[in-house]
């Protein structure tokens, strides 16, 4: 990746960061009615300066279609919730039983156990409320679009789907396609979803959207290897989260199965496919090129 | 209650409990991929014979307004998978820790916990799709106020807030305002857009959407003084549930701010108020104001 396209992609995640975190906080304000506890935990799970790469996912496929940044960072931030949700469930004690996240104690270990499920089921609620606004798009035929494929991505069949592998995963040994398969689900359906809502808010024509989705699919196989691979690699002051809980487990990873090498050979592979798809925007994608690049080179 | 409208109440529950059961088992099938294990515990939470007083509720507003049964079906059957997982969550070793439901064991205890949180987000991410399905209503402005309206009821400003008013009980004692709205908030607002929901399939009028939410606030704090009558005069045999929760748990409800003879003449006035809020129906409503006197006289 050429030196100042990073920066500016950097620059740019920075300020969808920013963005996206107002956005969180205006819409999710503290309070002082007696249930203010659950509010601060949905904040405290939820703002706490992730690197924020979905939202960019939202923000960037909306640019090529020309949609209002302020409809699109409201699902940005929608996208944002369900991911922090997600996170918080997944840390508590039945689940992964982590102390740390994004540097700093799980939302268990800073409120309690209860608080964590309730803030989590809270976020989750709210993410749709914040789609079927007419605020999100002036056309309800999109909205209900929004809600639709967000919540088969969360769902079932996409990342709560996948986290229940990931448990069975901790009994069973999967072969290589089960483990594509739970990855797809657990993680990749999410980050679908993020490139895709661009389209649904622009109306893209069908084979920009499907340029999208093949995009995303292949993005976020890539970004799951890379973390298999900090799993075993990283460090927690690098990742800011509990290392080494995969091995731990004997959970079957793309790094167990494929070995180190060929697992990070196969994310760059994927990496350059995920930016291929995207020569059909003709020079107007070169960020999400570079977040290709970004998510295979990251260190946390 | 005439004995005659009683039977006919009695049926008219049991008919929607089937059609609700039926619903959500074809919405919900099992499956024989690796991931089934969720979709059991999905089942298990949510078809079990409840009494299905929301989703009656709702086959009864929707009714008023010429609404399709085939439509009102699934907003029942979406607002039964948001109530199921509330259950499950609220039974889970860290939130109430019960150990029976629907004199069955409760879904952590049939499953696992990890089970149990992920079938309750599950259950909650599927009830939004269901209402944001074509099928539910041609018109997706209908559909995005179902969804708008079903979030706002089971979230920190509904539901999710009202449990952890709940939690908070047990170590501070409220007054009576304060249990109040932790009950509107628990119960109460659930039960409303249950009621509401009719009117928005049909497109109601301000002011009979109006008599169904005074119907419904009545209704919610009816049912849930007898919820409290019922912790402390009910057996688990009757109830199907943990029983005596409260009073071990020294929260303050309406029972112990009231005292049982007080609180039972509250239910019954609540009751009669409900009823009198559908005159406006006309005498098409018999059926809705027959459920108040059930609320009160149910003993589970």
């Amino acid at each position: 990746m050429q030196s100042d396209l990073k920066a500016a992609l950097k620059a740019a995640m920075t300020d969808t960061a920013r963005a996206v975190e107002d956005t969180i906080g205006r819409l999710l304000p503290s309070t002082d009615l007696a249930e203010a506890r659950l509010f601060d935990a949905m904040r405290y799970g939820s703002l706490n300066g992730g690197k924020r790469l979905r939202p960019f996912l939202v923000m960037k496929s909306a640019d090529l279609f020309g949609v209002n940044p302020d409809c699109a960072i409201r699902v940005a931030a929608a996208v944002e919730m369900v991911h922090s949700y997600s996170l918080v469930h997944d840390d508590l004690p039945a689940m992964d039983d982590g102390e740390l996240r994004r540097g700093r104690p799980t939302c268990h270990r800073q409120f309690d156990e209860a608080t964590a499920i309730l803030a989590g089921d809270g976020l989750l609620t709210f993410a749709f409320e914040v789609l079927a606004d007419h605020a999100t798009h002036e056309d309800p035929n999109i909205r209900c679009q929004l809600v639709t494929a967000l919540a088969k991505a969360a769902g079932g069949h996409g990342m709560v789907g996948g986290q229940m592998l990931d448990l069975i995963a901790e009994h069973e040994t999967f072969d290589l396609g089960t483990t594509t398969r739970l990855q797809r689900m657990k993680t990749g359906e999410m980050i679908a979803f993020s490139c895709e809502a661009g389209g649904i808010l622009g109306k893209a024509a069908p084979p920009q959207r499907a340029a999208l989705r093949a995009y995303a699919h292949d993005l976020g196989l890539a970004f799951q290897i890379v973390d298999d691979l900090l799993d075993v690699e990283g460090t927690e002051a690098e990742t800011g989260k509990t290392v080494g809980r995969d091995a731990q487990a004997g959970k079957a990873t793309f790094v167990s199965i494929l070995g180190r090498d060929r697992a990070r050979s196969q994310a760059e592979i994927l990496a350059s496919q995920a930016s291929a798809h995207l020569d059909i925007f003709e020079g107007r994608a070169d960020m999400l090129k570079a977040v290709a690049d970004f998510v295979v080179a990251r260190r946390a």
